[in-house]
């Protein structure tokens, strides 16, 4: 079969070789011309996928390896009975990595513990529902806001937003955008809601940037300033609002997701999907694709404060202040819509946590389980 | 013999019990009661050794686990004729750490690299050669400023504090405080030096706060704000110039050289001192005291930039902007000169680079000189 494929879609080789013959072409170029003799059509979220590109093609599949599929016109695929995959939660672990980091980070700065607050996760879905695993295997309490889930699964486990603007010190949003019905998600945290977050709250958004009212919550900074806030996501990105961005404690360029291993994943995932579609038993495991991390390992051989061994470890990996520092520099360079985009374009290689192996002994040993929920890799000696 | 050591002196034990019978006092306390029949006193910065001590005192030792002797009556030793030592550069490669932290988060945070610029050193001494011993081993150009030095060994290696100035990229300063004479260090960077600081210059003193015109340093940064500072010392300490801090880029509270090693390399040098002076062999090696880091290796297995590897080592070992953070969040609690003091009381373990293993393979051994060079213990798989 021949196959069109994204130029920037990494170990497009290695998964999609076995099926038949590539041919690269970038994202943006992508057209008719391409597609017209082709079997199936690998994209990332830069080429659309509509009427216009597929009309005149015998394309039977199509797989877009980002878990976004904004760019692609589903009608189209369903009427020409073409094949559809994404790759949904492929860059999840690397979001709840960053959330880890940022709260870690804010805890150090700001001389409080981690480990003995409340978060409350709001959206449960492929993030949400890792970070609250995660969060739980550090034994840290957690409450879950899923209406949509709540109303289909039940009650059970779940509790209202507001219960968790009452009792939660730390508020993660990991909703997507909803305009509109019963779950709206745009300004789900709106302007009473950010004034009835308690003095000292963190909030911490790497949802999508409309879930929050930007100017309620510069109100609440630039007046009270008694909250703590994390963005990763902003309302019109990257023209972003410059003032927020002043304000706010760690600020990065949508970036929470972006770890090489998620990329990778993302690609696995529909080479599995492309596989399966043909009724082939894929030939790739992930492990095949994903490069050893350069820093393959490291060794605690005595006691240390838990939350300093969590920082260690993660900071060794992924250590958010980077991010927040360069968008800082290249926002004083480049102005904020510029410097956002230079930054997201010239991100520097990322690993997951779960790259790192960690070694233990001695008075290091009752880390173990700590460690091992943070998502680190923990080897034995 | 019978020895009175301060009670806050780690390992003395270990150290000084096969010498005689122990008794520790708290430093304040020690008395000319505590020693009316001692032989050796042991002492911190904290007690005053001086005649009232120590008229009617058979002690034919004094030995201070510091750097500093401002709290010695020389005189009154020499006069009874009593062995004396301290500790001169037990904590300098501490100081040394603290420098390259600063240097590569700066270099990080402002997008530039450490390794293509031109680092003076101004004060040559236990820090600065130790300094520039490192420096050099990572491949930096350096120059070095030391007239008292240059007076007695020859001016050769040496250079003018103006050609510094004029050619280097990066200040450090790590000068005594002289407050008169031909090498005074008195505002040894004054206002016209500041003044002629390029722009980007980064200036980090770690050596005496009165070595630099705060007034005039204030005035460049809130004017050109052209240049990078780091403080680790600051004039009339522990009140420092809160306007000041707020513009430096890092500031610390007189901690660089706070390591846990450089502690008990103090207490061991005293101890080796000691041995020496009543002609004996010690029987105690710096490694029998000084227990194994919490954090043993790490292992680099690929390529990754050299100064981000750097990075990923020094900061698991010691990252200065915990320090830089603490200070701020205790100034904002209590106050400058309060929450100085607290940050200093209340300072964290820290251990130095050498104390860190790292093993290294495939494309990572490209990195062996260059972190080997940086103070980490290359260790052989
Ligand atoms: N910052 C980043 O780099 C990054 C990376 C990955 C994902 N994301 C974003 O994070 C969001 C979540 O991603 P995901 O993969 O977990 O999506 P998902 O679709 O798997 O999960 C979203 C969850 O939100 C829930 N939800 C919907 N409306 C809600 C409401 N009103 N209140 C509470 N929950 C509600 C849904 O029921 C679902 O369980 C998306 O918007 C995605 O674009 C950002
Ligand atoms: N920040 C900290 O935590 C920390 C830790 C250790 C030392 N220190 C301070 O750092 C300074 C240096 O410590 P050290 O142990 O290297 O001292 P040192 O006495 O070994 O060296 C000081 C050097 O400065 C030189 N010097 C004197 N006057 C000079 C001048 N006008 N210009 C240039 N050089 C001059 C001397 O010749 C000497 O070589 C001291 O003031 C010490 O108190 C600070």
């Amino acid at each position: 079969m021949k196959l069109i494929v994204d130029a920037n879609i990494p170990a497009a080789e290695r998964c999609f070789g076995d099926f038949g013959s590539l041919t690269r072409v970038p994202g943006r170029e992508i057209n008719a011309e391409h597609v017209k003799d082709a079997d199936a059509l690998i994209v990332r979220s830069i080429t659309q996928v509509n009427a216009a590109l597929l009309a005149e093609s015998p394309v039977r599949f199509v797989g877009t390896c980002t878990i976004g599929t904004d760019h692609i016109d589903h009608a189209v695929l369903a009427e020409q009975g073409i094949g559809f995959a994404s790759a949904p939660g492929c860059n999840a672990e690397a979001v709840v990595d960053y959330v880890l980091s940022s709260l870690l980070t804010l805890a150090e700065r700001d001389g409080w513990s981690l480990l003995t607050r409340t978060v409350g996760v709001v959206g449960v879905g492929n993030v949400g529902s890792r970070l609250l695993a995660r969060l739980t295997a550090l034994g840290i309490k957690t409450l879950a806001c899923d209406p949509p889930r709540a109303e289909q699964e039940g009650e059970q486990g779940f509790e209202s937003l507001d219960t968790l603007i009452d009792r939660c010190d730390i508020l993660c949003l990991h909703t997507p955008l909803v305009a509109q019905g019963p779950h709206a998600t745009y300004q789900l945290l709106d302007a009473q809601r950010i004034n009835e977050l308690a003095p000292g709250t963190v909030l911490l958004n790497a949802g999508r940037g409309d879930c929050v009212d930007g100017l309620a919550l510069r109100s609440r900074l630039t007046g009270k300033g008694d909250i703590a806030v994390v963005l990763d996501v902003w309302e019109s990105e990257p023209e972003i609002d410059a003032s927020l961005r002043d304000l706010v404690a760690l600020a990065t360029p949508h970036i929470a997701g972006h770890s090489l291993d998620g990329k990778l994943r993302g690609t696995w995932m529909i080479q599995q999907s492309l596989a399966s579609h043909l009724g082939l038993a894929s030939q790739v495991a992930f492990a095949d694709i994903c490069p050893p991390p350069a820093l393959a390992s490291l060794h605690l051989q005595d006691a240390l404060p838990v939350e300093d061994a969590l920082r260690v470890c993660m900071r060794a990996v992924y250590d958010v202040r980077r991010d927040h520092d360069s968008l800082q520099r290249q926002v004083l360079k480049q102005g904020v819509r510029q410097g956002f985009d230079t930054c997201r374009a010239n991100y520097p290689l990322r690993r997951e946590f779960a790259t790192l192996g960690i070694t233990l002994s001695g008075g290091a040993l009752a880390l173990e389980s700590i460690l091992r929920g943070a998502g680190f890799n923990i080897l034995t000696m």
